[in-house]
């Protein structure tokens, strides 16, 4: 099911969106609640006759990390994906997304069925991955309807420190210091910006907001990099001690990890598609013994 | 305690938000997780010595109900307020809302403690209540996310439609067609503003958001109110259908309540100071009678 050009097989591409609060993570285990468990649960219930669906994700997130617009694909025959229109909506795209929303509990979204682009591949046609981190730094911001996706803290934040070590991190460099170490796997990325904001209106209004967007991200790598800068940002740190990491070749232990709840997967950014072809083979290529073993990437 | 003159006594005044999920209503009762009865334990362990502190609130929401800026009082000696300071913190305000920080679950948070302006009650001096309702009547706008306040409607609505029947039961009068009825009390409210809106931006950007604002609301009028005005804006119900409940003089049985989650007191308006306490004393002896039983009113 490997063969694209076949004729006989088709790659769908799922657009979803999920709180992560109460699931394991994306990577589906034994015995535990993860996104790709429930997900494929729900997409073999619903086309039948073609036994278990696997699907291939944009970005692997930790337990606990929300994604708005998460993708992920998978391949079927033909002839199931023609099965799954009804009487009602003709179109299968349609009718597999409120087939979907019938059999998947309310914390997953599947916001679009569409069949994929040629050439497209959820995880290697991604040429970027943007995060958002949330925080509420006062009294008067710490939203209860909202508590699940943004971080209390009780120290204030400076956004200009926060800018400001932000700044010592973007770029192309090995993100070693802030990475759960993996054999084999490289840790260099482009991590093309890391901003924070206090917005003055919108859903945001007053939190403080970091925006990460990088290639890919390692295991931990957002959380980490949230995690020091922030403690740049409350004056706990300074600009010297951020710079001291650059020496480290594995996970600096002064790094502290922000907690999952505050981090959201926004958006995953794909070429258009005369590019998506090209881009799938060359990511794959390039990453293909760094990514092998099956651990979170966020 | 309730001689606000007495100099030995304050009335201090709280502004707290509550995500409802988890609540059975405002009200304390016996053997259920009540916001009332987890503010007054929380209030009783930082205050010590005064025995146990009851509250007084603007608005007795429902089981499931949210609040964002939700108001309350109570009294206690000005010594026992006096107390509350502490060594890092000498304001009494700030001592208080920091130790009741430390004590209340993270689904309330009290963003504001202050001594009460001359004549103040959190109940009888409010001159209006405002409530919001929200909806996502499309895929697209349904964010696993925002779940706990978002209702999630299968049909789609027309804002017009809504708008129109929103205005028919807008102004004074009797609204015993939408209230559970109570011995003794009055329906009749005057029902300010009650608009329907699909915002372009902001938080609520592509969801359908109700506003209602009332001098009071009596049990479950807002909900059906929403309720009975969202079939209309769905085209299960028209104009003349909700026109044929002004001449029930009780509860219409064919009017459906929304669910609670959707729900959410934003606001609650008090008079500036000069008229607070003339405000508090017109209010009490106009609702006295009404009132006197202890159920919600939203």
């Amino acid at each position: 099911m490997t063969e694209l050009d076949s004729s006989d097989v088709v790659r769908v591409r799922l657009d979803f969106s999920y709180d992560g609060g109460a699931f394991q993570g994306w990577a589906a285990q034994p015995d535990l609640r993860t996104v790709q468990g429930v997900m494929e649960a729900g997409l073999t219930q619903v086309i039948r006759r073609v036994g278990a669906i696997r699907l291939t994700v944009a970005g692997r997130t930790d337990a606990g990390v929300h994604a708005r617009n998460q993708v992920a694909h998978f391949d079927i025959p033909r002839e199931a994906w023609e099965r799954c229109v009804n009487r009602s909506v003709k179109d299968p795209e349609l009718a597999l997304r409120f087939k979907l929303w019938s059999v998947l509990p309310r914390d997953v979204v599947v916001k679009r069925v569409s069949l994929a682009q040629q050439g497209f591949d959820a995880r290697f046609s991604a040429v970027a991955r943007r995060y958002s981190y949330r925080i509420s730094d006062r009294f008067e911001t710490r939203d209860p309807l909202r508590r699940g996706h943004v971080l209390w803290n009780r120290k204030s934040l400076d956004i200009e420190a926060l800018n400001a070590g932000a700044l010592t991190v973007t770029g192309l460099r090995d993100f070693a210091p802030y990475c759960r170490p993996r054999e084999f796997a490289t840790t260099i990325r482009e991590l093309h910006r890391f901003s924070w904001e206090r917005p003055t209106s919108g859903p945001d209004e007053g939190l403080v907001v970091a925006t990460l967007e990088a290639d890919a991200f390692c295991h931990s790598m957002v959380r980490s990099l949230v995690g020091a800068v922030k403690d740049v940002g409350s004056g706990r740190r300074d600009l010297v001690w951020l710079a001291s990491h650059d020496d480290f070749s594995e996970r600096s232990p002064g790094i502290s990890v922000v907690p999952p709840h505050g981090l959201v997967l926004e958006h995953v950014e794909y070429p258009d598609a005369a590019e998506m072809a090209a881009r799938a083979q060359l990511t794959r290529r390039r990453r293909q013994v760094a990514d092998s073993a099956d651990a979170p990437a966020e």
